[in-house]
């Protein structure tokens, strides 16, 4: 993530270890006024900070988690448990598990923790980059671009899934334009998507998510792009609330609805996106922003954090092998071994 | 309006004249937390109000511009630049206009001007309680139904649109269930409708915009039920941003869509919605909330505040006359006579 700090720029991970054994995140609820660091000390502060939405996005969730079970072993803690409450931090990210039992598999191969979990980061983010080049001839010069939440290089420790195609379209030149949606209740596009794009220099609006079908419907919408918290073997994406809403919208229009996302985010044992859990957040997630109240005092909300977009509204998925029907998806299993990646 | 105050249940109209020949209006910026009022002695304070959306909904802003008319003429000022001052107010709502051009005629045919303010509010909320009768067997027990935005009693001076048929359902004793979209960015759904629905009892949840979709798709959305700020004569529906996508939604379900307006809503002028001018707000409705920044300094924003449902969308209209479709709405401009209603 490329960010601004005393008039220099640097490039910082999502998420890392510093010299200390400590897992640095950039704390994504403070963005994009202020970036603050959460060092996570035990497999506790990480399961933490990942329950708290410190670090979210579905690769960089794995990331953390891979070096929460890292830090376990550094330590000489049990590695059950930590695995164990690792994985229970959120239900509906498949990296948060695959990262986990990958860690847990190295650990066992008597791998040292830390290059494992380095290794795991280091593979998201070459995988992030193949995920660019892959995308980024969808592209077209004059495009308009609409995605959903943050599927960027904080979603996915470095470079980002969906705003991966786009990072190398802008390095190729191409001129075009980005939709954001703001994202309730968490305000991922608002926040976090705006602040990567604007450091990156690419051209964007941000919308409220009720307005993306005012531009489908006029013609200004070209192209949709959104990662994927988890992908069933039959082709279902469980992302972001809302997205489901704009593969709709997309149909309607006949605009392709295209998700990107690596083979962590893949999960082939679960059949279809009725399997996959939805996790329920905290209503006050919508209820209050800040330290405002928005609504009245006795009124229930109902906040279900992703929604599953079936297969049929996805024209394809951008992986770092390339683009694939959600058809193939059950194929890439024969290619699931996950690790260093240049392709 | 029922409200609460003291511990007593007053009923207050969302805009009416007070003794001393002020305009008074329910501020609804301030709601659901705070219960104020803004009191217009010019019409040019009540053209204030309607720009601010200190009083917003299409027929509660008809309401107020045709006291607006009132006070130029009890104030002994020229009518028509006030006139054009009110109309210039906001360019979406239909009522606007009408209620302004009706009000002229009244006073050219010699009619007291607080009389035939207070007789237009009076049609309105007529209308609107026929508008509930009509609507009311659209509802079953047990239904989950959606709405946007607020079309309730502070939308449309007292009762409302598309809430009237719920109002009307409640007190036959339905038992059934209103999802409240927030409606970002002005958050009119968390903040009045879920106020009203409060308010009369009535079970309710209110959820992200985005998150429609998902009860959509588990079948949890028996009917969708809206206001409009303006209706083209072949049935196309301007409405507030998000109307669009929730009927695209309801067309991929299956679930019926339905609008709900009185005659002042309906322009016969208009051929189609292609005609209907989109109001582009401030874009710190969508960067900012209360005292928060939520976007990056630097990040544009677009902020459309209606769209344009087209007919093809809209199951029925319910109006003061029955519900009709849309392929009737240009029969009913030979009923186009405003003022009383009992139907």
């Amino acid at each position: 993530v490329k960010v601004r700090i005393g008039g220099r720029t640097r490039d910082i991970r999502a998420v890392s270890m510093d010299a200390r054994g400590r897992v640095v995140m950039i704390d994504q609820r403070a963005l994009p006024h202020r970036l603050t660091f959460v060092r996570a000390e035990t497999p506790g502060e990480v399961a933490r900070a990942i329950k708290d939405m410190a670090i979210r996005g579905a690769p960089s969730i794995g990331a953390a988690a891979a070096y929460g079970v890292a830090l376990a072993k550094m330590k000489r803690r049990p590695l059950a448990p930590a695995a164990k409450s690792l994985k229970a931090a959120r239900p509906t990210a498949h990296d948060l598990f695959f990262a986990v039992d990958w860690m847990l598999a190295r650990i066992e191969g008597g791998d040292d923790p830390r290059a494992a979990a380095d290794a795991y980061a280091d593979a998201i983010i070459e995988r992030c980059r193949a995920i660019g080049r892959h995308g980024a001839p969808l592209i077209d010069d004059a495009d308009k671009v609409l995605t959903h939440c943050n599927a960027g290089a904080l979603a996915t420790v470095d470079y980002g899934t969906a705003l991966a195609p786009l990072r190398v379209a802008h390095d190729e030149g191409l001129d075009f334009f980005v939709w954001v949606d703001e994202t309730r209740p968490r305000l991922q596009g608002a926040r976090l998507t705006a602040w990567e794009l604007l450091g990156e220099g690419i051209p964007h609006a941000v919308i409220a998510d009720s307005a993306a079908g005012h531009f489908f419907q006029r013609g200004e919408v070209d192209l949709v792009l959104t990662g994927a918290d988890r992908v069933a073997r039959n082709g279902d994406v469980a992302n972001k609330i809302g997205t489901y809403s704009k593969a709709v919208l997309a149909k309607e229009s006949g605009v392709p609805f295209y998700v990107a996302a690596p083979l962590s985010t893949f999960d082939f044992a679960t059949k279809t996106g009725a399997g996959i859990e939805i996790e329920e957040r905290d209503g006050d997630e919508v209820a209050r922003l800040g330290s405002e109240r928005l609504t009245p005092r006795g009124s229930p909300v109902s906040n279900p954090a992703f929604d599953v977009t079936p297969a049929g509204l996805v024209r394809g998925f951008i992986t770092e092998y390339g683009i694939i029907r959600p058809s193939q998806v059950a194929a890439l299993e024969r290619r699931a071994r996950f690790g260093p990646f240049s392709g």
